[in-house]
């Protein structure tokens, strides 16, 4: 079976998807739809595949045996409910929504469900990270103590953007958070987080939110991830992952753009600069993830990000948000 | 116009190129040829594209914008003709024959011809070592002064191509005379080089044929560069080019697979390994180098490689043979 | 002036800045003590030096322009008064003492005095850490806006030692609060911080220590520094301090025994083990932080390393230990 | 027993040494001479040592039990042989004399000696470059095939010294044809040669010398060195040392002023300056040089770089020399 995949939703990210699941080798791209027409219209004659006229008539579709949800934030649960009625395997865009009382609502909707459903935490895909997590399953590193995440954007978001995404735990540190699970291997169960107005202290004010943030995760056995983040590093995308563990360290540096480097009078061994945002950095690990989307479609078993890790994801961004609030250590056994 | 480009020959190197050439976005597989049936077969099904019958079908079809030849050695220099004959353009994998004087009677007979011509000196369009070239034309180390090109294949190839390549000047150097010419800008007038058998030394005295050399070309200017060629370095595939000027020095480093690093008890800091051999490490510049050949065809401007630079980079090794017999540098007038 | 310096305390901290001040070219040794007879013998026959009766000799003799208190903790306190009382420059090694409430006590006993009383904060003279500090005030890095601080010792402190030592806040996490202090460059108003007994939870429990930490400052202005401890990283002295700011980061690394890289066929670009403990990696700054002394003393200007940066430390140390204990940020105005 | 150590010259390689005597645990500066009286007063009274009132006031003082030639060039043959006449141990400042004529007359002279003869090629005591050879002697990257030593001033010497130095290969590589041999650990048998003048070509053409220059040293077992030399590299002293074996490869990487990585909008992960020139870059080597200069007076033995490598590395460098000169390669058996 070579799956036939839709895409809903061809914005910036929708639309990269729809071009890797088009060369991708063991899948087809159905045809693709947003509701801002131009657009669908734009990508479907580019790849050369169909576009649909509604959300129904790809859910209804005998030619569509998945599909990927890249639309808009708010009307991600809704689609990931109606793909599940409709039986369709489903590679939603992260967050499920800003709300964990949607989120809960929607997992209870969809609670028992055979329909494989995969989050799109694209970071887990990544060469170097998904490496770090390897060297530990290898025991390369011995038992794991201390992870720090570097997470830094090289840019200060639009302001309508940040208006809207829930603030930073929810928008960017989620992420993060994801990560920290992913690597730590162990539920969190402890979240403390401070926050600061650093970078653009105006716009903060405004949408009180944060810019800079750090945030320490404990989990039950005692295992500590330190993440921090800022909106802007002027010299790129910093997206770093280090684990300390009883039997040596695991580092996924960053990337550079290529391998270039320069030596002046002024400066010696200056590297090329970072790749710069996530559409670069993660090209690769995009890829990836369509690939893991379609073994997962072919086989029917179930992806390796699942429904559960963008709950628990959310989860862990309302206690950092707590957290600061607070000035405490908030426990997850509060949100949950 | 999107070029619709027939593939000679799908061994290794050609089926990758086959498998580009289907994923490029201006660019169609018109079909392949191998004198193997079986591997055409299996190539053509695999990406659904016609399977020609003979060479000739191929120059005939009005269905064939364009052709790339990835078939054996001594067949290039016939195909490169009759592709140029059938005002194909084309783009023909190094060497254009090991024989100077074959590639010399292919030059008078294609002289004259509008047809453009591109040999497949894949390292040219590597994102580090064209960032070094470009970064001399930019003037970022100011005047070049003494190039450094670092070029070690992970293993000795096996006997059999060993003793029918033409010996390491044709069979590996001449990856680096050619990069040579890239980074000097400027024609190479003396070569000397120098040859030893330390890897497999019986193999190496059977074939007459050295696995470790360095050659030392001098441009009319003075502008030096070294090579040093082995055929076995057991941590990988080195591919570096440094190039020192009046005001910097520009370096284009190994690619790690990942970007990994470990931390032990017994050692620090350590890599992932280096991206293992030609197809793994050059992925991106045979794509690059697709592309290339795609603009030349679209444009019908001359590529940015030529017949010519196939040419020059022979004579060089075969200056670089003579140095070693004889013992002295060698001028490239001797050759030419 | 060529000022007489005497050590008090010859273990292996003291015997080293009794060698540094020895071979500086702007001090000389005045002499050693040590309540342990043989050490001090040994080391005042090696380096030809008087070796002092009692403390009470070298404060009141007249070949002693300044002293250095290398002797074990709980002496320091008393130490220090008796050289202000004597009139005598002073060095002291950290920490001034473990209780806060005996070096308030200290501080107003001392109160006034223009005796230049200098702490032995060495890590503010190594070249990188101090290098970052360079180029924030050289404006480098812009605005600071973030501070991680990596600080984890080889292995695990004999038993022996850890029992007295007063907890990791106070005996490891100390010299990470004074660099904090001296990166920041303005004062901690808040302190979080998390503990976990992962190297060695038996030894832990009894102390009712921990071996592995994570801790964030605020300052005022919203400044935040990251610091991770754990008392052991088998790969070896791990020193790191990284600087985010509005215009860029500085990063000082870690320093390997030699430059030497290592390929083979199992691993790539393998550096050299790290420096391995404080005497070795910090051995620079120890000699710098003599100069500094010697400086102070000969110009009677106030040292860079002062008294209360000494009482600050401890402060955040206390303020550390009380966050664990009550799972909540603490204001360093409830300690103060 | 603590030798007593004159040092002759007290230019500024001859002040360090005198320093590094006068620090050093096992040795004593017995005292300076130089021509040039003031320098010699100078130096005499900062370091509190004797000021001999000549040559042979040294070499007749029973108070001095091995000298250290640091005078200029045309002298240290002559000291050299006095050294030997008066029993005293030397340590004597490469090159032995720029003519192979004097320095074979001075190795007839002294033939057969036991007074023990130590010559000044500091870079085999650096830590980076004797760690690559002892990772030879360990195994670790298995038979050596292959050298390559980068050595590049950070700027051209006077004109005054250009003029009497001898020309490139006798002043400059000659350090490297040291190390060549060092690294290699088999005498070099075949030696070709380029030279270009690139950085100041006006100065070049007058002296009839080389800025720029390219050598392939070959032993008899087929081991091979590529040596690359500038008198200008803009970003510092390059001095790097590359080693490749059948089992591995062992770079000595520069050594940068401190561990500072700076990243800026318009740079990623730029080193700091590489140390200087050769006092700072090599001063660790330089101490440690002495170091076994003091060993090898205190028990006799011979030193480990001794007359025979001053004189075998002329002896490349005059093979150099010709091979320049005459387009060829030189067997040293045509030199020596």
């Amino acid at each position: 079976m070579m799956p036939k995949i839709a895409v809903l939703g061809v914005g910036r990210i929708g639309r990269m998807h729809a071009e890797n699941i088009a060369a991708h080798p063991r899948a087809t791209l159905a045809g693709v739809f947003d509701v801002h027409e131009p657009s669908a219209k734009d990508v479907s004659q580019k790849l050369g595949v169909k576009q649909f006229g509604s959300v129904e008539d790809v859910f209804s579709s005998s030619d569509v045996d998945a599909v990927l949800i890249a639309t808009s934030t708010p009307t991600h649960a809704d689609l990931l409910e109606k793909a599940v009625a409709a039986g369709k395997p489903v590679l939603c865009e992260k967050p499920i929504d800003l709300s964990l009382e949607r989120v809960n609502a929607c997992a209870a909707k969809i609670s028992g469900t055979k329909v494989p459903i995969m989050l799109g935490f694209v970071r887990r895909f990544d060469s170097g990270h998904s490496a770090v997590r390897k060297a530990i399953e290898a025991g390369k590193i011995g038992d794991l103590h201390q992870v720090v995440i570097t997470s830094r954007d090289p840019g200060m978001a639009p302001a309508a953007y940040i208006e809207v995404s829930g603030g930073i735990f929810r928008d960017m540190t989620i992420h993060d958070f994801d990560m920290a699970r992913f690597i730590l291997g162990e539920e969190v169960v402890e979240v403390t987080a401070t926050g600061s107005r650093l970078v653009d202290a105006d716009l903060m004010n405004k949408c009180d939110d944060y810019d800079t943030v750090s945030v320490i995760l404990k989990t039950a056995s005692g295992k500590q991830c330190i993440i921090n983040n800022s909106r802007r590093a002027v010299y790129g995308y910093d997206q770093r992952v280090e684990a300390l563990g009883s039997a040596g360290m695991a580092i996924s540096e960053n990337r550079p753009i290529n391998h270039l480097r320069l030596y002046s009078e002024t400066s010696t061994d200056q590297a090329a600069p970072l790749l710069n945002f996530f559409i670069d950095r993660y090209a690769d690990a995009f890829a990836a993830e369509i690939s893991a989307f379609v073994d997962a479609v072919e086989t029917g078993t179930p992806p390796s990000v699942g429904f559960e890790d963008g709950r628990q994801a959310l989860i862990l961004a309302e206690a950092a948000i707590r957290s600061v609030a607070e000035g405490r250590s908030i426990n997850t056994n509060e949100i949950r």
